[in-house]
Parts: C-alpha cells; structure tokens; sequence
C-alpha cells in the first residue's frame, strides 16, 4: 500500500523542521510548503528549502501571500520595531494578524491538489501562549472546518491537522530532533539576522531557542 | 457613536457588488478587500477597485496570494480548460482548492487590523451549490475558527461572517442591488473575456449572469 500524504508547513526555523523530521519518521510522504508573507529576510525561506531537501519532502513549494498589505506586525511591517525584550504576557507585537488560519488555509489548498489527508504544523502551545491561534482549541475548529471546506469533506472523511509539538517545551523538542539524527544547523530562528545571516542573539526568537539549546544541554550548531 | 466596521469581500462580480451596497445601506463602515490568486484576467480586480470606490467602501485593498503554485483549477491553471457548459452536478473544474478558506483568512487578517466585528462575503448556496465551501456550515464553522483565532476571540466576542446572499437566487439578489441604486454594468463576471474585456457569453459565470438578469427581468447593462 502506497505511504499516506501530508502537507507539512516547513517555516524553515527548528520547531517546523522536526515536525518535518517526526512525519518523515512515520512514513508519510511529505509535501513541504512555505509561505513568504512579506517577511523581511530571506534566510528563512533558504532554510526551509534546505531542511525539506535534506530530511527527503517529495517536493518543496513556496505559496507567496502579500500580508504586507495588511501591516500590523513587526515582522511584516517596516515600522514597527522588532522587540530585544521577551514580552511580558499578553499578545506579542510580532504576532501577524491571522497568520496561523492562512498558513493553514493555503496547506489546505496545497493538500487538495496532493490528495493529502492530513496537515503537519508546528504549532505549539507553550512557548508561543499569547498567541491565540496557537491553542489546541484553534487547530481542532480548523479540522472542522477544514473538514466542511474541502473536497474531501463532502465525501464525509475527517480532515486531520497534526501537531506533535503542541505539548513540547523547546527543550524537549530540539532532543527529539536530534533522535532522529535532525541537523539544526540548516534550520533559522532569527528574527533580525545581520546581511551574512547571522542570528542577532536578542530577539524573542533567539532568546527561545538559545533557552532550549542550554536546556537540552547541548550546543546549538548555528553558534558552534 | 461611530459606525461598526466590516471587512467585505469584493471580486469585481455581481455578487459581492450587491453585498457591499447591503453592507453600506446598513449603516457597516466597510473595507473592501480583494484577493489576487493569479486570475487569468485583470478586468475582475480593475472592475472590484470601480465597484469599492463608487459604492463609497473606506478603503479597497488587494491582497496577493500564489494560489497558482499549487495549480489544480481551470481559473488558475492554463492547463486546464475553461469549460464552456454548465456543469453536471459534483465539483465543477472552476472551483479553486480551498479557496473560500483562503479569502476568509486573508479577510479575518484585514479584520484584524481594521478592528473590523465581522466580514461580509457573496457565498451562495443555490447558484453554486457544487462549491462545498459555499455551504452555510462553513461559514458557521469559520465563524467558530475565526473567533477561536483571533485577539478579538481571546476577549470571548464572537466574530461574525454575515452572508446576505445565502439563500437568493441570481435574480433576487439582481432585483435587490437594483433596489439600491447598484450600476451592474461596473462589475465583471466572465472566466474567459476578450482581450477588450468583453464577457465571452459561453462559460458558467456568463450564462448564470444572463439567466439572472432574464429572470429579474431587466437587462444587463454589460450587454446593453
């Protein structure tokens, strides 16, 4: 019998590339997609294209969208700084509006057209707890409705949204990653890397994953 | 105390047309929002701008989204033929993966920013009764994704998806933006136009477009 089909979203930062690496893992034949959503580096893409030809996705795509339009986000919109502080509770202003629906709005499309029955996404309701489209009550309401959305859903199959880091502490997961031999050094977190590429050290996102590398014991290889 | 705002979807076509005169008659600040998914022509975004403008929508946005990467659609694919019969029953080959997914999130971003309660869209269950997103338990179920989603639905209000054409017929809803002053003749609703932009007459949109207009008994401006 022919491997089951999934849409991986693949952002090419460390959570995404093990979920990539645990589906890989399971035997699904993975079909990895990014989304360029007007980020302002283009390492991040580079990194996803890295990981999924690495890890062995049967293909790689990149969907553009122009959230730009939209501002409203540190990470999209040129005049909003992007914070050195973690935030403290609350929504953080590197939150883009809606983000995670359309990610999985376009995986959807994406599982569509590959005959695909499930989505994999790193959503993760720990380190990212002020973001509401991060909760577990959030991803069972797309199922549904991505259930009801679809082609298959008329045929009356469930469609599934996995999302095996959803419990993980950024620790836990960099050791699951390094099980299965996953190599974080082609991975990026950075929100603000220097022109060479270079992780700045101080945005949220560095701060994360630089408190999950100490936690896990072990030295992140961006920085070895 | 100032008027509440909306997000209405605006394609360039008949139906959304009608939707934004309903919204604005209502007393709805509206931004009007159109989503560029690699269409094969530019009269329906050029016709969406006219319609956003003229109708007096506080702003009119374009959202770009590579739909076209995942192919799968005669709208976006070349390689797939717009047909020129009305379909047979089942999933007609015009219908775009996930599409009405994509088009609420993108909205539900724009809601976001604009502090916008709720998003206005043409879906129609009669007319396109092929399309299993156009039912009404997927707006019900986005209404539920959407507040779950949000910063709004964090603070428990419940995000609203109002869909005024639901149950009318091409004629009712020709009849209703009559009532309200609405010049069809800026809107477009062919999938194949001349180069001119002139509505080709044969494809599925025309010939629904056309048994609207005979059946609400007047004539198409278009064609006039």
């Amino acid at each position: 019998m022919a491997a089951k089909s999934a849409v991986v979203l693949v952002s090419g930062g460390l959570d995404s590339a093990t979920v990539l690496a645990m589906a890989i893992a399971e035997g699904w034949r993975c079909h990895a997609l990014s989304v360029d959503y007007g980020q302002r580096h283009r390492s991040e893409l580079e990194a996803a294209a890295q990981v999924a030809r690495s890890l062995g996705a049967v293909e790689h795509r990149v969907a553009r969208v122009g959230l730009n339009v939209f501002g409203g986000s540190a990470l999209t919109d040129p005049s909003i700084a992007v914070p050195t502080q973690p935030s403290a509770g609350g929504i953080p202003v590197t939150y883009v509006p809606a983000r995670n629906t359309i990610l999985l709005a376009l995986a959807l499309a994406y599982a569509e057209v590959t005959s695909s029955e499930a989505i994999f996404t790193g959503a993760n309701a720990i380190d990212y707890s002020g973001y509401p489209d991060c909760r577990p009550e959030f991803i069972a309401a797309f199922e549904q409705l991505a259930t009801l959305a679809t082609a298959k859903g008329v045929g009356g199959a469930r469609f599934r949204v996995h999302t095996p880091l959803i419990a993980l502490t950024k620790a836990q997961i960099i050791a699951r990653g390094l099980e299965l031999g996953l190599d974080y050094g082609l991975t990026h977190s950075c929100y603000d890397p220097s022109a060479s590429g270079r992780p700045c050290g101080r945005c949220d996102s560095c701060q994360l994953r630089a408190a999950g590398f100490a936690q896990a014991g072990v030295t992140d290889p961006l920085l070895a």
